[in-house]
């Protein structure tokens, strides 16, 4: 790994609060490792200049890198640039360049652009500019005293991608690549993390790679950790062992989610969907459609709350609502065969149950839910009965719908689900 | 506010590598905020014993209160004890009164004692200790030049049950109690943060009350904060100013969501709703209904994406779909109205656009939406061309019928729309 240190200094009055925790620390830091750098020490101050200006003088006479990341905004409180100009004995000046990027962006997104938005450009006068494509704020870099100063905006998407486009290259250009740390994620749904765990400690992975886990509820996720030359093809092996392990659990690689990769699969198959939904009230539906091109091949989607609605679009019959109820495998069944029929779709699927936190009985506690999948010729309907709260019983039945479609399509059978 | 500086220094390479964000600082700085101190600065550095004990020496220089997480387990890479021995000046010494806690500890668990655990008995020969009843970690503090350090594990929840339990009572005790910090939150949509900033210039807020801003895409949160025994009625008088300042563009107010304030009202006046949505493709159904209790104002949602469910559930005229297209005017009326027939409710809104990131056209570019609401007697229909990528989009357009919603049922009225 090169020698040379690397620190960080957030900067915000919500960090030091609590308000808002510090996520771009930890994101640095990954991006950092997976280029085979390493982040030395970071600290953070609140929106003051003096402590701004403080942070900045130490910071630079102890690293040979620090990135900066907060206070590069248009409003008062905002005043990294002012900061930075005093502690590096600079003046502040307009930055033409920084200037015209914050023109175009508005130009861009067809936005009018705010005077208050002209005080982004006002830099320390020996500050070049960093591109900006998501944001108004442009970032800039000093070299003093022989060392690199970035300043980055805080928005979390704006310097995570300035990192990677602008901070990322030019270290490698100023102090030699470094071997890459790679990272291979393997999204696991139906075990908890300790199950996981367990079921993964009986098959050795292969010495060098390391193994962290996650958890992005209702999904547990595995990230495989290897450095060096042979890192790639270590996780290849590494991947083996872990699809070996947890087998059908694994239901997403990389960054995808599952609703990506159910999208792409029914695009790809050329398949037509339609959603019947009703404790999930749309999420399902909001989940599929938050892809590019959902159009392609989701037609249409039912949330019908009300029995009327259930009767009227779906054709579900008055008496079966009585004798079974709403929530049953009868009531999902109709649900999703009905709208198949609606809609002419290849496929209709259908979620009924009770999210709580009301609703529910000794019979049918809160998080029963019913999911039914109709097909040509095949059909199927399974009961659940799904723990936590509102909000986790309904995202767990709606990952647990995008399971049934990413089954479906991989076999074209029901059978296994 | 009682006048001392309290920094936090956290230790962990996991923290430094992104592995794990760093919860402790927010929490810390939440906790010292409810006991009207604050936190001035924080620090992180890994498991390396010089930059621990220099990030030690460094902040007894410029802070009278440090507090301290992590490093005090019993593994090899736990150097907290011995770095702070190190930067003070102080031999390592068995602290009996540690050892006889770590043993009630496993004689309590019920759990055999590791010899290694006896290394966690072995502080800095001044120390005092601080019980730890919930791990097997003892915590410590030390007095130096004038100086308070406390040292916590890292544990979050042992770290936390020790700050409440003896570090704040300490820190009352030796430097008397704060007066309470007092905060209120204003969500606001429609403006951007500079517009926003710049409205409330020109209105003077109360003295003693600072204003922060924050962002939760597409709403602005206004902060306002006040100190001491009259906080409450400095931030009742800010309120007024703020919303004198912001009019009708405050949506919310406290922990509330517009998704929650609209639910609330439907609620509270009684009435039914039914939703016809296009581009956002359930997104504002699922914001509703993750509000417990949503059955019983929401009656149905129709994503209605192909022409032939518009035609079929919200009878949109087919030659209307021809002449004048899904994404306009007269498609997002006929949506409304329809939907309202269908469902029998007291209120039928639509949504019908172009999230992109293909689909747009130079009359109808991305991010063209048309919403519409349909009430007894009264209807209303509205185009906008929103900015940003397709989530930005689907966000703001659910946002806008929230606020539409919002708007009616404050008034009754759908002119002020």
């Amino acid at each position: 790994m090169t020698q040379f240190d690397i620190a960080v200094l957030t900067i915000g009055d919500e960090l030091l609060s609590g308000e808002l925790p510090d996520t771009n620390t930890a994101t640095i830091g990954r991006l950092l490792g997976a280029h085979g750098y390493a982040l030395r020490e970071a600290l953070t101050v609140g929106d003051v200049e003096d402590d701004i200006q403080g942070a900045l003088q130490q910071l630079v006479s102890r690293r040979q890198v620090i990135i900066v990341t907060g206070g590069l905004g248009p409003t008062a409180d905002d005043l990294t640039a002012r900061a930075a100009a005093l502690a590096f004995g600079q003046r502040l000046a307009v930055n033409d360049e920084a200037l015209r990027q914050i023109r175009d962006f508005f130009r861009q997104s067809g936005q009018a652009m705010h005077p208050r938005n002209e005080k982004q450009a006002l830099l320390p006068q020996r500050a070049r500019v960093l591109a900006n494509r998501r944001g108004t704020a442009p970032g800039f870099w000093l070299q003093v005293e022989g060392r690199e100063v970035f300043f980055l905006p805080g928005v979390p998407a704006e310097m995570t991608a300035m990192l990677s486009e602008s901070v990322l290259p030019l270290l490698e250009k100023h102090h030699g690549g470094a071997p890459p740390r790679r990272e291979r994620i393997l999204t696991v749904f139906g075990l908890s993390e300790p199950k996981a765990e367990e079921l993964l400690l009986t098959y050795p992975l292969p010495a060098g790679v390391t193994v962290a886990w996650g958890v992005d509820f209702p999904m547990v996720l595995v990230k495989l950790r290897a450095d060096g030359e042979e890192a790639d093809s270590l996780l290849d092996r590494a991947e083996v062992v872990v699809r070996r392990a947890l087998g059908e659990h694994i239901v997403a690689l990389g960054d995808q989610t599952l609703a990506q990769v159910v999208a792409g699969l029914l695009t790809d198959h050329g398949l037509t969907l339609a959603l019947a939904e009703s404790c999930t009230g749309g999420l399902l539906s909001a989940m599929l459609t938050d892809q590019p091109g959902a159009s392609i091949f989701l037609e249409r989607t039912a949330v019908t709350y009300a029995n009327s609605a259930k009767e009227q679009w779906l054709g579900v019959p008055a008496d079966l609502l009585v004798s079974e109820g709403a929530v049953s495998e009868g009531c999902a069944l109709a649900m999703a065969k009905g709208m198949r029929q609606a809609a002419g779709t290849d496929l209709a699927l259908s979620i009924t149950g009770i999210a709580g936190p009301s609703g529910g009985s000794p019979a049918k506690p809160v998080g029963t839910v019913y999911l039914a999948l109709s097909a040509a010729g095949q059909e199927r309907v399974k009961g659940y009965r799904f723990t936590g709260d509102r909000q986790q019983v309904r995202r767990t039945a709606a990952c647990m719908a995008l399971e049934w479609l990413r089954r479906y399509l991989m076999t074209r059978n029901l059978e296994g689900i």
